[in-house]
């Protein structure tokens, strides 16, 4: 089965110039979604995880599958005031202005072994903040898992000692 | 298992006198979810599904859950602007002001038996918007799943045709 299959590339969005790597046919396909959770789970090499953290929103979707898979909890880390809990925070810079993330307080511990998921990385700024507050909380990142990478973005150098599997390459 | 025990009640957010039921307990424990997912496919008492629609951005977590553990797809109804490909559109109202969502125009046809999840029904505005968009789209919706039901906001009223399965009420 070739992932790539299931990925569509939409020209011109969000805006023009822009190659978007749509992941919503791979979502259509169950077979295709188990296929690619058994690859990032084989891409661990056996690791032991005691948590998956997915990034709002597409994190989610493969982030909740992983955590099914490997029979551990689920955290989310969420766009600035949407977590009621206490949090930390974490701002990042974008191409125009920048954006925050937060994590709850309460959700990682010293001795957790993590699996940080989103579904692309591209500059790699949003998963570089979500590192830095997996950090906070003490967490050990053992691996950062993306769907699609977009290797001319270069996002890994915000990312420097992360271990990082991408299923598909652009 | 109490599914009650799983989720955290976060008063006076996002504002005073809001009483927040905050799922990221139930996330955290791999158990609890896998009972939530047994329970709401038993809920549907072996009606055939297609595919599992789920709304932004809570909606993806057990939406894709509820896809694998059908052996069906996901589709993601997402907030204006976020979808790549052609949509349709459902805009409806908050408190103050209005909102927008949209679904994939290829994603859903004639024929699709849809299990439409969110996790809370509320005041409905966003669950009726979804359902409208599922129907414009020819699929026709077997369910409407959520994990938390506040019934003091009547959501329901808005859905006067759908089969309404909630696993938690308040």
């Amino acid at each position: 089965m070739q992932l790539t299959d299931y990925i569509r590339t939409v020209e011109d969005f969000p805006k023009q110039g822009i190659s978007y790597k749509d992941i919503t046919p791979l979502l259509l396909d169950s077979k295709a979604c188990k296929h690619a959770v058994s690859e990032i789970i084989k891409g661990l090499n056996g690791e032991r995880i005691t948590k998956v953290v997915g990034i709002e929103s597409r994190g989610f979707l493969f982030g909740m599958l992983l955590a099914n898979a490997l029979d551990v909890g689920f955290v989310p880390i969420r766009k600035q005031g949407k977590l009621p809990a206490e949090t930390h925070s974490q701002s990042y810079e974008l191409e125009y202005g920048s954006d925050t993330i937060e994590i709850h307080k309460d959700a990682i511990h010293q001795g957790d072994r993590i699996l940080l998921h989103d579904d692309l990385l591209a500059t790699g700024g949003t998963a570089a903040a979500a590192y830095q507050l997996i950090k906070e909380l003490k967490g050990e990142i053992v691996q950062v898992n993306f769907i699609v990478e977009l290797d001319s973005l270069n996002g890994r150098r915000l990312l420097p000692k992360a271990k990082i599997n991408s299923l598909i390459h652009y």
